[in-house]
């Protein structure tokens, strides 16, 4: 291996030197490449091809290096070098490593690997992760990613990794705009933050918020994987302060997936018997300001024994007579000895500082806060039902639905045509199994006249026409009552000079939600649901997953919804088909896979009833050339 | 002042004995009062009984005390006694003072004094919080609250107070579910933390997510305060590490008051000088990974001069090179010399233990991560915006308005009434101002028919019943598009044997808003606005605030809906007539100080165009007995 830290440009050279003494990878720290414009993307692609011919790998450019504590290698200019652990490290940024590596080491963590990636010229997270899957050191990935290189990719390795070792990302770049100007409903609302979550989710991966949750994340993964406990969600709380408890119970009910503990009769029976009258039985727990360690030792014993509690939340804070050492130790070792998971939540400064340590000596988790407690929980629970669920495959195609679409898009793409007009999505959706109004192409108003009569009024009149991209807009559109008013509408859209008039029955206007696909750059093709209607853009209530989606990723992205209790039928009111949704997701996805050539795809209003759900406007656009596949 | 600890049960009997010594205040410590059921709630009323006999006033029961650390005198079971300092700390929980106190402490901060309310049997928040105001030993006041007692001379007195002194408020229980059944949409949206959120808004009190955030507003305000700076909104940062300037970056997009500055033209011409060609002279300024103490220390100076920039956040994180000491002993000199606020984000643990120590000594708050500094940052420059804009006091009202309404509701009274009818709501909303669609009440087809035709088709149709309190479950209410139908429902509804028929001019749909208001037990009437329509208790999208309500305040509640940008108009769209929603909003708040009688309130829909706004349907319901105002 050579670790590169010289010039820019003088970096072709010496690799193709290394190349030739058959060094097989190279580690190359300088700057000056792809991050720093024209020039230096030239010199990155030198430097691949050179890569190339010699069959070298390559971490960086402009990167800090890697360090292996394992065996005490430090080939960063990290200065530092952290404890051996079992948590590999990877870092589009070098400069988080120090701070990371420092309030682990404060914590008694520390790693088997970092890996700084730089510009990932070569070597990606996608690369590393795949690696880490069967690395016998590594027990927990955690990676700083700015950017996710080949997002496809990523879902792919990440889920067969995840089921077996937790990876948790700190994301950033969340709020950053999409450059591109967007011709759907579906990319003007497909922010990268929204995408890279989706496909987080879909992978099964722990999304940090910020850099606190990220290491609260590490440390009790950590702590809580060393024992190869189950992390349950039904929590008991054990207090001597009544404030405290309540930050902690207010934090439970704000997560989905924890709950508070209901405690048994017998529990409570028991308790009863070991603390005062003021004390309360019921869970939170609280066995008042003067509790000493063995009112503490003696309470989490009986709690923890309930088969309702999954874990013990033990909250501390300093008063009269509090023994806050003695305390830790009673918890560091009744955590040892049953299956439950015991957390610790002593807050204060100095006066825990040797609580804190008989934690760490003891792989005990202690937040500095109730919240942050709570909220580092259910994202462990979260993982832990997760990794559960087998992901379901898709479905093949039928032929004929996809000898249909066949007919259609190339057809289309012979006449250079971008966008393909109703009649046409509505033969592809109908191909697949998606229900669209009926619909029917006429010349002039002699044809209209009957086709309307079979359809029934109130009905659409629509223009067809490939150049106008917005039809409401230049009165392309019409609601038509009766045939006075088909004949008058006729005429003044003949004024538009289209190639001809749609008669679309009208969908009595219900619950509304949109369907979508993109492609991104980084991920391909996603997939979208959302709130539909005028709140589409305002509410920018959505979900994303990347194209292919299982029955399960439809389900959750529809349960992601601001939305969903509509859907699911709130306050009486039957809610619509989820069923039928989730079979559209899924014949989206299995469209999109059939034909990659579509950019980009907006069923929107889809107007969903308790029995059905029909696409009143869809819109399908291609792509001029088929796309690679990423 | 007497400091009573000794068992509940005898406690009454030392109080007199006290009285009797003309003992002027008395801190009960003891629990056993209100809060442990029926007796302890006598003995608790005794005890008051005891204190307005003798003019003594009480803290607590069931409380930890007082300290008071500019004496010296620790009159509570605390244990510790803090620094001397200028923060007030008011505790509705007793066990969260010693995590605090050890926390500020490590931050060399102390407390002018701690207050901890217990039962707030006799004194309050609002006693202390008042008492605060001219006290000239404080400049913040800080509390932990769990609900608050009188919140309408809370909001009274806390924004006198804190348009001189920030006030900073944790507040538990936000997640309890209302307890009573609500007859009203707008008292089942009313839950108790959107209520107080929307409280303290109106007072410019700032509120604390969590106790972590809490601390950080405390540090960072005391240490900015005491340089009596002025908290911009610009933000320009300069960092020797790439990941966690993108991590600020995310945060402050997060937010709407803060907003990356500018640099001139000058600045960064001046910065190209000094700076290696690789470094980014745009904000953020990345001085690169190499930077030393001058290197900061000359940027920060040109940044700093900048006009455009309010604030410096100086991020660093150890390096090879990196002078961490120095550099903090930098950001510290130039602090103390400029009008510019510098916050330091330096990360990382023991190995910046110095520099905190640097960055106490000097009032120069540093925090943990980026996104924590910027969340803060955020919260002090809304209030310092906020405190900046008087309160316009609201218009008195119009005597005719006030004498329409005065007789239905004595009428409505006189009859037993508890609800409204649609003809008497509608009248009283006429008379404050507000429209509703032409309504004329009929007795029978032949009335109809006559009036239908001046209202014209289509029209709703409505049985007047105070017996039925959901009409459309009952088929008593109808859509009629001609008098053949206006003939076989009015004969349909005859069997539903109402008081008559209201014949009511259909309003085209368009953007629907709630308008509400309820009375709540802390803080007596309070005012809503919210999405309408179907997404109303869905969406939950409200905003809360507490009568009497200012134009200010109207505006403000409109700004916090999602809604909003719909409202304003959004993508093209010309939105509502904002100004109209905000009379309607006063209007609301000026019925109710006149007939303080009105319990719920409820305009859903309000249906909103660009010219108008249409209450399509009121529901007032009456109080059996005018309530005491609180």
């Amino acid at each position: 291996m050579a670790i590169i830290a010289i010039p820019a440009p003088v970096i072709p050279q010496v690799l193709k030197e290394a190349g030739q003494k058959r060094v097989k990878t190279a580690i190359i720290i300088s700057a000056g490449f792809s991050e720093s414009g024209k020039k230096g993307k030239l010199l990155e692609k030198q430097i691949l091809a050179i890569a190339k011919k010699y069959q070298m790998r390559i971490l960086g450019p402009n990167c800090l290096g890697v360090v292996n504590p394992q065996i005490k290698f430090n080939g960063s200019w990290g200065g530092i070098t952290p404890k051996k652990g079992n948590i590999a490290f990877i870092s589009q940024s070098g400069a988080i490593y120090s701070p990371v590596v420092e309030l682990l080491n404060q914590s008694g963590i520390g790693l088997s690997y970092f890996v700084s990636l730089g510009n990932k010229a070569n070597i990606s997270e996608n690369d590393l992760i795949k690696f880490l899957k069967d690395d016998p050191q590594t027990q927990i990935i955690i990676a700083y990613l700015e950017s996710f290189q080949k997002g496809q990719q990523f879902i792919k390795i990440a889920q067969s990794v995840s089921s077996k070792k937790p990876i948790i990302i700190l994301k950033s770049g969340a709020t950053m705009l999409g450059a591109k100007a967007a011709q759907s409903h579906t990319a003007s609302l497909a922010t990268p933050g929204k995408i890279s979550d989706g496909a987080m989710q879909q992978a099964n991966v722990i999304k940090a918020e910020n850099l606190r949750e990220f290491l609260n994340l590490i440390i009790s993964f950590s702590q809580i994987l060393s024992f190869r406990k189950k992390i349950g969600s039904r929590v008991a709380i054990v207090t001597n302060a009544g404030g405290p408890s309540v930050l902690a119970t207010d934090a439970i009910a704000k997560t989905n997936s924890l709950s508070l503990a209901k405690l048994s009769p017998q529990t409570q029976n028991k308790l009863k018997k070991i603390l005062s009258p003021a004390a309360s039985l019921k869970n939170p727990v609280d066995i008042l300001g003067d509790a000493d360690a063995q009112k503490y030792q003696e309470t989490i014993k009986i709690i923890a024994k309930d088969p309702q509690v999954d874990i013990v939340l033990v909250i501390l804070t300093q008063q009269l007579g509090t023994e806050i050492e003695k305390t830790a130790a009673v918890c560091a070792q009744i955590n040892k000895n049953i299956s439950k998971i015991i957390i610790a939540n002593f807050m204060g400064g100095e006066n825990i500082k040797k609580a804190r340590k008989i934690f760490q000596e003891n792989n005990l988790t202690n937040f500095d806060f109730p919240q942050e407690a709570v909220r580092t929980l259910s994202k462990l629970h979260h993982w832990q039902v997760n990794k559960e669920k087998t992901t379901a495959k898709q479905q093949p195609t039928n032929k004929n639905q996809k000898s249909t679409a066949q007919k259609i898009i190339a057809k289309a793409a012979k006449e250079g045509k971008e966008q393909l007009n109703e009649i046409e999505a509505a033969k592809i959706l109908n191909a697949y199994q998606i229900k669209t109004p009926k619909m029917i192409m006429v010349k002039n108003f002699h044809e209209a006249k009957i086709e309307a009569n079979k359809i029934g009024y109130p009905l659409f009149l629509k223009i067809i026409s490939s150049k106008i991209l917005h039809k409401t807009d230049v009165g392309g559109v019409a609601k038509i009552k009766n045939a006075k008013q088909l004949k008058q509408s006729i005429s003044s859209m003949a004024q538009l000079k289209g190639e001809g008039f749609v008669l679309e029955e009208a969908i009595k206007e219900n619950i509304e939600i949109i369907l979508g696909a993109k492609t991104d750059p980084s991920f391909g093709h996603i997939i979208m649901a959302g709130a539909g209607g005028i709140y589409t853009e305002i509410l920018k209530d959505t979900a994303f997953r990347v194209i292919p989606i299982s029955k399960n990723n439809a389900l959750q992205m529809l349960r992601e919804l601001r939305i969903y209790p509509i859907l699911k039928g709130a306050r009486g009111s039957r809610g619509v088909n989820l069923g039928k949704i989730e079979r559209y997701l899924l014949a989206i996805s299995q469209l999109i896979i059939d034909f990659p050539q579509i950019k980009e795809l907006d069923f929107n209003p889809v107007i969903c009833t308790s029995k059905s759900a029909v696409v009143v406007d869809a819109k399908i656009v291609l792509s001029p050339l088929p796309p690679k596949m990423i």
